[in-house]
């Protein structure tokens, strides 16, 4: 049960409901999910955040799926079950095959195995490794 | 400083030594990171973690560059200096440009905002998203 | 369904009750919230973690609602849906309200996003920040 | 080593300055620390995480001081050494003591034993604990 | 519910069933575990993992009681509920006793405790304390 | 550089003082590692901590080698340099080998695996696993 109350399209206030509506225009769809219905709470808040997931999971030099896919393979690191969920389905709907969906978990996993394993001996960057690329 | 002595190609053990040779040969390069070196102290870790890496990390329905990118962003969310450093190398030698690093650290740092949030207000998974998709 | 059982006053030996005892006192309760009730399975755990946890929440220089405001913090950052709730309750009953909640949970999100970006950048400390203040 | 160039700003290009420039005003100081430097490598995430900040960290219900014990509660539960050095540096700044500091500490370390604990036994919430308050 | 289904034995390709069969073979049971059944989704990563655990968890230097103990403990560390679990109930059948259980418990929570202590003062290492041990 | 002093036994106060005297008496050395130095600037700190650890990690149903293993499965999980660095002395003064080193290291690292591999396909607790013991 979540924290706070859900906040349905018909309870919202303007500032909730113009959100509301640039996700769905945004998405080409007729629903929000509950994510947003329990950020609404704090309009600041889900203002913000939707205009800055906006920003950054739009098309860039990364194309949309690879994008989700990164944002699944941090959701997984954490351990956030919503986030699992929705980016999955997400990555999903942009042609995420299970096949692909096998390769990130399996990803996902080895890095944080080595990860540990680097930290655990505290092994030292190597030279070649260093710095910002030459320029 | 390592928590362990890092293990040279020439005082190596025939186990060590097969594995090296294997990560030179795969990779076309003839030196070995001090990743390798370390974990060279419990030989079984060594050739099982290389063995692992290198079936993960070959090509399949995700290709190499994706596969790095994902790397980075376990690494970036788990803070290990070390595979970051590492990982940003093998992705920029794989093509990621400082316009795509830019990109994939704006999406970790959003997801790991994001995670918080879902977890913070308990966000109950919507029933679209709900388990494997119809078969 | 918990790990342990959970060790209802009438069940508890008196090393367990000593601490149920205290613990409604010092709330000005009459009932254990289940936490300490699966605690009761180890006793010397139940009074150490009930000693420290009472020493730690109890005014000093800062208050108690901040003291609350800090650990729903924490308990957010790590994902502990128990700790968020029980935490969100005591903080609620020390005064929190609806708006100080969402600015803390937006406070937690973004610190969990910044704290990424420094990590992927492995950005330097600044001279300025470094060490303990000037005496 | 950072892992991109630090920005300079004589280097920087008018997107990127007119952000240093905000964040010198808003402070009232006449420097930039190197997150912000290595941040404008990106400048679209340079811009936005600066107008998130600024709009997060402002006095609302919450004060400035609390605010900043809080990112330095998150800082600590991740350990980012940038972000603790740079938090509590702020957090000095607008009036916490070394005591404060202490008690911020201790609580930061008895929430992360805790949330361990109720994960451990995977204790279930109590029924008064559940959702949202009563209207 | 799980993100992808659980592939049970009647349903599985021979690959699948040879991991299963090995499983069972391993342990002498006559039953397989949900983590394998979801995993059978991406055969290459159960094929991997079940090689890898098998590999890592066998009796060597340290004993099979004492390895799962340290399964439970990183389990908890990660509030992972599913391994917590499974892993718990390995470490009973081994021969845990709920007074090692209470122990664990207690040395996770302070540990977690310590670790943020350690990182929020940034100790640095004592010399002593430096590099691998004197040959 | 730590955030703090360090406070070394001439310059502490007698509350600090008799926490460094029961440190070495307890274990029997004439020397103060820098965790317990820069505690000292919160004396209820770390008398607490101090007596707390004391508590957890002596001779129990379960031996101080172990002990001190879990300990460093928790700080690698973790990331915390320094108390790898502190337990892992601890543990060799203990008697762990190199080899058992390793173990513990590879257990770590696959756990860290699993408990993502069990997370990203939110693998349901099998009836088996579920709940205390039958009694």
């Amino acid at each position: 049960m979540p924290l706070s109350e859900m906040i349905e399209y018909e309870q919202a206030g303007p500032e909730v409901r113009a959100v509301y509506d640039d996700i769905m225009a945004t998405r080409g769809t007729d629903w929000i999910n509950n994510f947003w219905k329990v950020l609404a709470n704090h309009p600041p808040t889900l203002r913000r955040t939707w205009e800055s997931v906006k920003e950054v999971m739009a098309p860039g030099e990364l194309d949309p799926l690879t994008k989700e896919l990164l944002y699944v393979a941090v959701s997984v690191t954490n351990g956030c079950s919503y986030c699992i969920s929705s980016h999955t389905a997400s990555a999903r709907a942009r042609g995420m095959t299970e096949g692909m969906l096998g390769e990130l978990v399996a990803i996902v996993g080895m890095a944080n195995e080595t990860n540990r394993l680097a930290e655990a001996y505290q092994v030292e960057v190597d030279e070649r490794f260093r710095g910002p690329p030459a320029g």
